[in-house]
């Protein structure tokens, strides 16, 4: 199977923040907005593959900025990295101000991943990624890391295993 | 401010998977159960400190069992700790068999965690948590653990002061 | 059949009115309502009798309190009766106060009657019912005189042939 | 205040039956047409009396023809008669079937009742209906023995000054 | 196949609208009106023919009369000539004025095409259609010259051939 | 105020159909791509103007690719051309192959006119367009001849001042 890049799955959704997606602040839920980035995620993880995807798991996601009714909000998702079956699909949020420039600003970030199955459910192969920009192979990289993460906390791999993992707490985190 | 338990802020979502809640398979798409996660959660976390709250976190999510159409999914959400102005919550999300026994299957888990705010947004202070069941007092100390992970992640936390975590790398993780 | 508790069908759905739900005092639709009772009451019938389930009839619905936007509402719903193939329901909605006691207060009422069928539609048996509690006694021993005066009111029964109903006329209602 | 007639406040919904409006025998579900039922009867009510009005109550309502996924329901609602500031609206509800004479069949029929209210929420009077049809005649009568045993119901009524109501136990109803 | 008249297609829509379908004037989105304009065409095209229609083409719509959050819209629709398989619809839509006289105004106008197909999607005759009122047959009139010009912009006829059409060069149209 | 290019404004939607959003055939709805067509196009006029814009027209919009329940549909929005508070918008829409190489297709075309307004509803002035690529360059000097056209269907504008729309009657239309 070929590798593909990262930009071969970039996809890009737009919305607006309604009433009915808003809490007493007038600011989106942020089920809402979980819902709109595992869209987003799954379309990532289906035009990197081609395949039925599934949502494995969400990881750590912050909530920074609230986002107000009336928004425009963009969610741009790709594919940072495959394991065989598995892919990991950033998904970073922005919201642009009201002044004609309209300055794009991030407003969240987070991290799905998702498997490719067949028609009865069973996993099936995906291609490799191959990172091109800086913060792609950042991101690559880190993958390693944060998969071992989730198989310990998970209890699928014992924490002496995970060599990746134990350079967090050696140095600090670099930000992806 | 008086302690509560976890159980006075219990709270029970039952719904049923309908066509628009699937993917090609049939099942629940993740990012609907997601959805519906962080609204069990807004409510128990709003039973507790009776105020405004908003959506800080998502931590480890695990989907575990495809969810199919038709299913009658109920989700039971209960604050597990309360840190200052913040309380994790944990959301179990069970499936019923179709016999007339009907037994429950516990099918998804997801620990969230909300701040309360005023009407400006402003964090405010919460009760705090007293654990009752064996399971509620697993959850309460694990609390301490996975805000530590958390701090680390954002980047607002040495991971050499993390004195809990570091269990993490010298123990096996008992599954609260 | 082995007879079944009211309890075993307990049913419980928690929503907060969204803006979409209200009309124009900001207050909950009846409409929107109905639609969730019916909901929560087809969940409940399901559960005692483990069959596909359709609504027969909605009796006398009184909207007493209006429920304004952002309100938590939770409904609970069980079967006070079985009749062959045919279940009475009780909806009991409730609303709770923004004080940190956080009273529940009782919104509504309603009662449903659904029918439980098979893959072609036929009517088929379900368990009957064994009150347990006062008030679901009080409740199976309406539900009689209720089906009466449904039928009276379809045209399936003689008015002199509702013995239970001709109570109704002779002494005071006390509400179930 | 000027008299209307029904005429005047009639309402036409044509709605299309969804997937989602289904249920596993992929029949429109009862909740769903109670709701649309509401929203037609709101807006008859509405026009009646150019007043915010919101729903008192729901008379018995029966489900006797399922509605298959994909039929065209139309729901006719008219104010039958006032009373000070309350309405009771009929909905008539049909279905048409796919032969090119297109014959529409009558599926359900509900009551609802609907108060007229100022911007606090306090009743408000509303015009007098002077109802023209036969049918329209046989509903504007039965109105007030339903009144009679919804007060009743509700306990605001003694069962012997419901005069209307007694003849129903001394001859068959015949439905309107 | 016998022809039919315009008003046997007839089909009413009522809607209100609701907050999540109004931009930050609190008017009607267009897209929501041109969404419900859809339904009714479709309705009407099928109750012409009884057959499944697909949306071919929509004219020039304007939206001249913003349309508040809260107005009951009514959409009419109606077929106004049929073309082998091909149908026109006019859609015409009102709002009213919230006295107690309750004038509808006529706030838009649209024109769409169906097209009636069999189950895999090729092109069905339909009936015809025999105008009764002066604006159904000058709508019917005026839909050959609409044709024409739908052809030309498509690139399916040469201008010169459109002789309905050039009177539009030669005198004012008449709106019909 | 400074002109800007066709590309600032870019504006992408990336949808799935789901099960509601089909008609009989299991294809999407005419009306439901509408409403996303309206929706990409008033984000692409709102980042154009950063004003508040309502739907001004619609022109010919052809359906001419059936979308099947499951695709990924793409919409792709730009500002054409601006005319001083009006701006036309060409939306394009795609959907994508399952093959691994994953061709994008174009389904569909459509134009929408957007004005931006005040507070008040008051049409205001908006920044002019410059055109880049020939494609661009094609749409923006068509926009003209629609501009007329429009005016004309409108009765807005006699015929014979459109000089650039008589020039369709004399050489075949190039589609943009």
């Amino acid at each position: 199977m070929k590798a593909k890049t990262p930009k071969e799955s970039l996809t890009i959704l737009t919305e607006i923040v309604l009433p009915n997606d808003t809490n007493n602040l007038k600011n989106l839920f942020g089920g809402q907005l979980l819902s709109w980035m595992d869209r987003s995620a799954a379309i990532a993880a289906h035009r990197h593959c081609k395949r039925i995807v599934v949502t494995a798991s969400v990881n750590n996601v912050s909530f920074n900025h609230p986002i107000p009714q009336g928004s425009i909000v963009t969610l741009e998702a790709k594919v940072s990295r495959a394991f065989t079956s598995s892919m990991e699909i950033f998904v970073d949020v922005f919201i642009e101000d009201q002044t004609i420039a309209g300055k794009k600003t991030k407003a969240n970030e987070a991290i799905y991943t998702f498997v490719a199955v067949d028609q009865l459910g069973n996993p099936i192969n995906v291609p490799a990624i191959v990172p091109e920009t800086p913060i792609e192979k950042a991101r690559y990289e880190g993958a390693l890391r944060r998969r071992q993460l989730s198989l310990i906390l998970g209890g699928k791999m014992k924490p002496d295993e995970a060599t990746e993992l134990k350079a967090l707490f050696l140095k600090e985190e670099q930000k992806a």
